[in-house]
């Protein structure tokens, strides 16, 4: 069985219960931890389960992961995802590769952004379309996200507006001559998210909200 | 400290570790249990935890939970939810009332339908707004959640239905009589959620859907 553990947002102890029995049971651990980030680290998860983690990064997910869906054939494997395992980041793919092969997955879940964000005492029936804002670069300004913000606040709805993490990117010159060199980790603030923002809505011409918005 | 304790969505094992610490070192242990229901009954969870939980249904919170408060004053209480704490249900106002009385509030968070609705494979960043389908009764036929089910295909989102849960819901005789008499506990099935959207659909001349639409 290929177990997809949500790991919760904060620490080691917002695994479940049953997210737990999992990982203790389980042949192989995988972390996957580039979509999101907890708020602790490796080694402090690995010292709680006493369990060595094996990093699965991006290339990991996307390329490499039939070793792991071979191993869950035999053995239990524990899939270990920030927040919800079909929250930030769906690993359909993963799911229907499993079932391709003839793998059991069981999805524990977790708390996600998504609906963690209640706490704030906006009430989730509120919320609109969900809105990703990517780091700009010199020659790559998209908008899109801008346009679904005016929808949702056309609506009277809130925004939940996911920031861009840059963890393990290739530099653009490792991808021009096919050896690997990774950009330092980068992490979008949100006063950066807020400059993107009211650049894209000035561009297009959108009057739902600018510099005098609360939010 | 009153913990706002989120149980997950299925059984007594979908709390977190940390959930489970804040429940069994608190003195007193309520059970929300009237906006959702989780999948096992409260004696399940009363065996697993080695705890009494008191059961705080709708007229509790809304009107009977300062004696918690003030419990909370002094001593450890956990508040439980099926689900998130602020997730179907939010308790914002059971918050604020904490905080002008002193009381320090933590959230634990976990699993709510909002997020674990991934595990279908749509893509939670392309949901808009949930909707909430009520009972229709005979003179009382609201049609609002179509509206919004309309409104989010024409953008190409999905949407969430959440359906009614009618659980200690007084009688009309009772309510005039201002006697206590409840009805007996309905949940609503999805073939008469899609009655009710196709009704809803028709009366309002909306086109986004109808009897060949897929779900």
């Amino acid at each position: 069985v290929l177990y997809f553990v949500g790991l919760g947002l904060t620490d080691e102890k917002d695994v479940t219960m049953k997210g737990y029995e999992a990982i203790k049971n389980s042949k192989y651990v995988y972390l996957e931890a580039y979509t999101s980030i907890l708020m602790i680290n490796q080694s402090k998860l690995e010292e709680y389960y006493e369990k060595e983690f094996i990093l699965a990064d991006r290339e990991f997910v996307e390329s490499n992961s039939d070793e792991m869906i071979k191993q869950a054939k035999d053995d239990d494997v524990a899939f270990c995802v920030v927040g919800d395992p079909f929250g930030a980041t769906t690993h359909t793919d993963l799911f229907i590769r499993c079932t391709e092969m003839g793998v059991t997955v069981k999805a524990i879940h977790n708390a996600s952004i998504i609906n963690a964000v209640g706490v704030t005492g906006l009430q989730l029936y509120r919320f609109g379309e969900i809105i990703s804002i990517p780091f700009f670069t010199e020659n790559w300004r998209p908008y899109s996200f801008a346009e679904k913000m005016q929808f949702n606040l056309a609506r009277g709805l809130h925004t939940l507006c996911l920031l861009d993490i840059k963890v393990k990117e290739p530099t653009e010159e490792s991808l021009c001559f096919k050896y690997k060199e990774y950009m330092p980790p980068r992490f979008m603030s949100v006063s950066t998210a807020v400059d993107q923002l009211l650049e894209a809505a000035k561009e297009n011409g959108y009057e739902c909200y600018n510099e005098e918005t609360k939010c």
